[in-house]
Parts: C-alpha cells; structure tokens; sequence
C-alpha cells in the first residue's frame, strides 16, 4: 500500500461552473487556488473570492493566478476545463506542482493521456454528474448535486488510497463524490450516455426531452439513441468492459422527470449550447472516442460515425456561412 | 396505342419557383393557367403577369385563381407544389378537369398516390432538376435550365406518347425534358441523392459544398455521404430497380464546380432553405420514402434512418425551444 500525504494545498484548473463548483467548496478544507486562462478572471477573483448560490450557499476565499508559480506546491490539481483546453493547461503545468496529484473531470475519453506528456504526475481519471450555471466570473450556482466519481487511471498509477482520500476531500467540502477501484465501467456508461445524447441534441437543437426515450413511430427519435447506444455497448464489451449501469436506462431516467408535457426546463446538453454559442465542441473526446475506439476493436458503428461527422460538419459551416451570408 | 389530344391549355397548380418557371413559358405554346392558394397571388398574376429572367427573358400572359373552376377545362395539369401541399391541392381539383392528364413534380416519392386518390385523370411522374429563385409573385429567376425527366405512373397508365407529347410541349416552349418509359431508375438515383444531400444539409447548416464528397479523415463527411447513399442504392437493387445514374457520381459533380476554396455559391438543398426559415420539410417524402421502402425490402438503413429521425427532430425542436427560450 502508498502512503498518502495530507491534502493541505488545492489548485482547480480552469474555473468554469465545474472548476468554480470545486474551487468554491474545497476552500472549507483546504487551501483552494485556482488557475485560469484570463489575468482579469484571476484579478477578480483575488478580489471578491467566489460566490456559489443554488444547492449551497458560500462564499470561497481563493488565490488566484494565470501562472502555476504563484500558486505554490500544491497536493492536488483537479483539471476542469473543456476537454479541448486540457493540453494548453498540462503545457502550462510542465515543471510545477512536483508533488501533487492531477485529477481531470473532462467528458469523454483520453485527458489523462494529454496530461502524462507534460509531467510524472500520478493521475486521477474522474467524471462528474454535476451541473452548475455561471453567472460571472465571480459567482457560480450549484444546481444539480450528483456525484463526481473517481478512480486510478490504469496507466499512471495514482492509488485507490489515494483516489479514496481525495473523494473523502471532496465530501468533507461538502460535494458527493465516490472513489471505484476501477472506474473504466462507470466512464464508460458515461461516455456512451455523453456520444448519444450531446450529439443528438447538437444537430436537432432538442434539449434533453422526453422525445429522446419515445420508440412508438418510424420517426420517432428513440429509436435512434436507443440504436445509437446499443452501438457504443457493443464496443465496450468488445473491450471487456463490463458497464456500470446501463446508459438507455440513465436516458430514460433524466427524460422522466416533469408531467404533462411541460418541458420548459429540460436540460440543454454542453455540447447543444456549444453549438449554439458557435464554439467548438467537445465531440473529438466523445463520440469521436467511441469511433477510434470501435475502429480498433473491428465493431460497425455507423450511427456513431454519422453523429460525429455531422457534428463536425456543423462546427464546419460555421466558416463557409460566414462567406455566404 | 392510345391517340393523343393536343395539349391547348394548361394549369400550374402551384406557382412556387418551379411551377413559375414552368406557367412563364408553357404561355408561348399553350394557354397558361395557374392555381393558387392565395388570392393576392392569383389578383396579381392576373394583373402583371409572370416575368422570368436569368437564363430565359419572358413575360407570360396566365390566368390565374384560387377556385380550378375559374381556369376552364385544361388538357394538362402540372402539380408543382411541394409534396406536403399536395394533397390539399389535389382535393380541391377534385370534379375538375375531367379530360386532362396531370403531372407530379415533387421531390421524392409517393405523390401520384396522393393526387389519384382524388381523380382517374393518367397520370405522369417526373422529376426536375432545373431550379429557380422566385424573388416576387410575378417574378421568377431562371437559374440552373436542367432537364425535367417524365415517365408513365405505373399504377395509373399515361401512355408514354402521351409523355413524349408532354415533353416535347414543355421542349417547344423553351425548356428542357426528357421522356422515359419507365421513369423509376431516373426517379430512384435522384431520389437516393436528394435523401443523402438534402438530410445532411439540413441537419449540418452546410450547403452543397465540396466537403460532401470528401473522404480523407475520419471525420470526414464524404464518409457519410457515400455510406448513405449505398444503403439507398442497396434497397434500389434490393426493388430491381437499375439506376440510371449513380448518385454518389451525381454528388460528386455536383460539388466539384468552382476552384480553390471559393464556395460562396454553393447551392443550400431546398430542405435546407426550410430549415432554416422554420418550414416543416419534405422529408417523409424523400429519405423517409427510401426508410420505408427498405422495412419492405427487409434491407437495414441505419443511416438513413438516422438523417431521418434527426430531421423530423429538427422540426419538433421549433416547438419545444419556443417555450424554453
């Protein structure tokens, strides 16, 4: 068995609602610094701390800094930013932080891979449940308080003793968190959840409704996630992996709640308000993901593929309309 | 041999792009009649008449109504509606034109089933490719002068003279067509083409630009496009039916105009144009048309069904976001 040091020093990478979620509780524990992209973010954050409204109410004292050396020798790096920030922020870390643990809590697969190019650090693969809404730079809400869960990333060995302590950190700052031993079957139910329904609500501009778990019709669109899913099962059991719960029964779960038709509050997925917002979105870890990983283990995805074509076809028309209109 | 009877008068049923093309010409050979579902259509019609340039200068003389009775007893009937207003246009001809023949122009599949249901008049299937911008009621831009393609209904028997004497109508009057005996392998390859391009338009925001038939990175949507369309061409052969031109060939030439990155005029798929003006497309008639056809043949279309679903959820996102935002 590792010895585990004492977690006394924090740094949350990146502080979007998941990054200020963290950074906003693990100050009640620890000493919670954050680094980010924008000087000005940091300023403001030296300077008025971070508010969390929602599921809790607080106000965090944080340090703050665009440069890791400011930030001192920290036990523990929890990455949260977009999956496609992960290399810019690893390459900023590279010489610094020597002791510490490194966690990311992308969606989708192959973080922890980018971050291993840049340092020794032992590496903690995580996913969160989740959600918070940003209202500035300075104040984050907490809305949905499901769980983060975590485990030793199979490659560079972080302990379960220490995934342990750093899961018994985040609960003693008051979020859920839960440490697995291996969490590769719980990523995976994730994942496959995360192709689906991201890409699908993308290119429909759906939210997550119940429309997404109705398979009476030809047309109807369950028929295409349950499908959809079905083909992501398939790889990871090709992989041996053995999910840890059932990614169409989590679909149908979070599009059952509400009655009667009122959807007024149905959950717009990340990557839908990416696609929205016109920023680049995050399919190349998600579904993207899915299809390297079918491709090398021989299994047809051809509903996968197509999601994460027309995604990437979406993102694409976005510079030749800027010509044509 | 069945005789013919000339071809004296002639109705438009549906003055959209196409059918202005079709009453700004068909004057110089025949009486040209419209049917329109608006009055103030039909008053200025009557009033201006219908002006066409682009590849042809013309100002046609037509008599134009809301009400079939109003247009006397025509030889020929050209519906050139879209598909989903075909069935409203057909019922209101109903007891009308007892002695003429009546010509289909939709994208798609399935409308002759819908216009016999409401009259024994023979009936032609065709399929166009010219194409319009119609800027005004009396006013119509004719921009690329392809060929219309027309064939004998198979279930309702227009004797193919009686399509060769359409055709060389249409021909005389300064368009282009062209007869076949049997329509469906010219019908079929642009129906396989029209359910790929104009789906995958619809849902990535992306006119028909070079990227369609493009196939280096996984990424890439010529992938996609290909793989579409050889499902469709699988239930084509799966009917017996021999297609007259490949579509992905079809694609592929389409595409391939202009030079070095310049796609400001690539051309945005009718679907397209609906989406993005908020009208309910043609989709049941077109990728819809080849889903069903291929539960018949027992021939899996993942993709298709797949471009299908996300269409029809498209539209339904209209409603939902209209409460949400």
């Amino acid at each position: 068995m590792m010895t585990t040091n004492p977690i006394k020093r924090v740094c949350v990478a990146g502080a979007g609602a998941i990054g200020s979620l963290f950074a906003g509780h693990l100050d009640s524990v620890a000493v919670s610094t954050v680094l980010t992209r924008r000087q000005e973010h940091a300023d403001q954050l030296n300077a008025q701390g971070l508010k969390v409204s929602g599921k809790t109410n607080r106000h965090a004292k944080v340090l703050a800094s665009t440069n890791p050396a400011d930030l001192g020798d920290v036990d523990l790096v929890i990455i949260a930013t977009k999956a496609s920030a992960v290399e810019e922020t690893a390459r900023s870390m590279a010489g610094h932080f020597p002791h510490a643990l490194v966690m990311t809590v992308q969606n989708g697969l192959g973080c922890e891979e980018v971050v291993a190019r840049y340092g020794a650090w032992p590496i903690i693969s995580s996913v969160t449940f989740m959600s918070g809404n940003r209202h500035s730079d300075v104040h984050v809400e907490y809305e949905l308080d499901t769980a983060t869960w975590m485990g030793p990333w199979a490659k560079r060995d972080a302990s379960y003793e220490q995934v342990q302590q750093v899961a018994a950190l985040i609960e003693a700052a008051g979020l859920k968190a839960k440490a697995f031993p291996d969490l590769l079957p719980a990523q995976w139910s994730k994942l496959i959840f995360n192709a689906t329904v991201n890409s699908v609500a993308a290119v429909s501009d759906l939210p997550h409704v119940r429309a997404f778990a109705e398979r009476g019709g030809l047309a109807d669109l369950g028929h295409l996630v349950f499908a959809m899913m079905d083909e992501g099962k398939r790889v990871a059991a090709a992989k041996g992996i053995d999910l840890f719960e059932d990614p169409w029964e989590m679909n149908v779960e979070a599009t059952s709640h509400g009655q009667t038709g009122d959807e007024d509050y149905a959950h717009a997925p990340s990557m839908l308000e990416d696609i929205r917002a016109r920023r680049l979105t995050e399919i190349d870890w998600i579904t993207g993901a899915i299809v390297r990983a079918a491709q090398e283990a021989g299994v047809p995805v051809p509903i996968n593929e197509t999601l994460y074509r027309l995604v990437k076809a979406r993102e694409a028309s976005w510079k030749i309309n800027k010509h044509n209109h």
